[in-house]
């Protein structure tokens, strides 16, 4: 997908959340608005706006010579996620469909996303998943959700590759793959992480934190961008992209980046701004659960 | 009060909505987001936002020739607000406290802001604020509401300057002045609106349409900036803002260019970004009646 210009706004919103993460002080900030003003008309919008957050974000990084902004965020991500842990897991176990809660769950997950909404309350969101009676979400929110194709391709893939989108939602993900391993055997799972800081996306150590190495092999796209672009992943990761009997693919960013690939992916993700909601046909706050066929067509 | 660097997003923002009501295609809108990225790093931020925005407005109609980019959504707001002028009068006639009924409903009217919210439903809105039981604003929204003070303050006043914001939410402004006329016998309006196009800001023409010269005098500011910026505003303008016993300033423009005058100013307005609430010390969607004193102190 390429990158609208209603993501530019965006953009200048998540360098100055950014440069305030770094530590930049005002003058900082001012200077990391200004150097974004400088260098952003000079960038195609055929980029993916991964591709451009990769830029932004790493101009940022240049500047505050801060490596990690998020890392704090993303410990304490974990943290919130591992203390509902137990939570979710009775949910799901009081569910007729456990499958279906578990999917649902993992989607209402990607509500923890700090490079789209900054003044979320992490803490109150997640605490919103678990209150509502039973469901996760909402039925009128669901208005593209493939479930059934999803099945079907879960019960006929070997390997899956699992691509995460931030920390703290991979405590959903592990979930989601558990009740995978339970009730479906012999499932390969790759768990797919960044390979370098890119917001708050996890990382190895958060897909360790979580627990994930114990459920499938951990790996990384090789890139730091925030989203799996495919130019600039590793030949290992793309390898198995290529070869794998089904993708699972989290989070706004691996959409933005992937939605004209040319293979099958199921894509799970909350519509979080205006841009994608037009993008996939919704509106903001629906959950997608959106299967892409190889053809590179949609339904 | 001073531009903050979370406003500089926000202009992007608004330039690019008002780059697509003044008709630019794609390549032209993104000319006018290069442009504002080449002027917005050269202007001091100490000057406040409707100072910026009346240059970043300036600038796109210099650029695309459209000088009243927000006529017809203005004439739409004016008719939308006469169609329910009739339930409003209505809503007043059985309340208790008749003033602060219209005082309350001249400050919900402020909803009507294109150049806060762009997505804004504004039939929804004004729906909204009808359908309340009897209330025309949540008891839990009002944190800050010198009612007190202002109905003291009115009893003594003889002439009242009344800034206007929004064309439409000029219907609301006759309301409440009507109400003013009706309870307190010899006051003498003056009211107030922008001399050139600013935004979706009232203009004489508006005024007219709502029938507010049947009960006052209108004047305008003398200036094109979307709030009263005192450095911009007429000889004349200015030398009634400071011989009038009492001011009634609708909106966050005008509070934005005013929040630091040494006269004593009735700010009413709703809170719609985090800049404004952190500067008032309210959370999003707070209604405002705030006593600004001569001293330039709240409260």
């Amino acid at each position: 997908m390429k990158t609208y210009l209603d993501c530019i706004p965006c953009f200048f919103r998540q360098a100055l959340e950014s440069a305030r993460m770094s530590g930049a002080g005002k003058k900082g900030q001012k200077k990391i608005l200004n150097e974004l003003a400088r260098i952003l008309p000079k960038i195609s919008l055929t980029a993916s706006p991964p591709e451009m957050a990769r830029i932004i974000h790493g101009m940022i990084r240049d500047m505050t010579k801060k490596n990690d902004p998020y890392l704090a965020i993303k410990k304490k991500s974990n943290r919130l996620a591992l203390n509902i842990y137990p939570k979710l897991k009775k949910k799901i176990y009081h569910s007729r469909d456990k499958l279906l809660m578990a999917v649902e769950l993992a989607i209402a997950g990607n509500i923890i996303d700090y490079g789209v909404k900054n003044l979320l309350n992490v803490e109150m969101e997640l605490a919103k998943i678990l209150d509502e009676e039973n469901k996760a979400i909402k039925k009128e929110n669901k208005t593209i959700f493939d479930y059934d194709r999803f099945k079907r391709d879960l019960n006929q893939a070997k390997t899956i590759l699992y691509l995460a989108d931030n920390a703290g939602e991979t405590v959903f993900d592990r979930v989601l793959i558990e009740e995978i391993k339970e009730n479906y055997k012999n499932k390969k799972i790759i768990y797919a992480v960044k390979e370098k800081p890119a917001i708050n996306d996890a990382l190895r150590e958060d897909a360790f934190d979580c627990g994930i190495d114990k459920l499938g092999e951990v790996i990384s796209s090789g890139s730091d961008a925030p989203g799996t672009v495919l130019s600039l992943c590793s030949k290992e990761f793309l390898k198995i992209y290529k070869k794998a009997d089904m993708i699972i693919s989290k989070g706004q960013g691996n959409f933005e980046a992937l939605s004209r690939t040319k293979r099958s992916v199921f894509f799970m993700f909350m519509a979080k701004c205006s841009v994608i909601a037009k993008e996939v046909g919704c509106v903001i706050g629906d959950v997608i659960l959106l299967y892409h066929s190889e053809k590179g067509n949609n339904g």
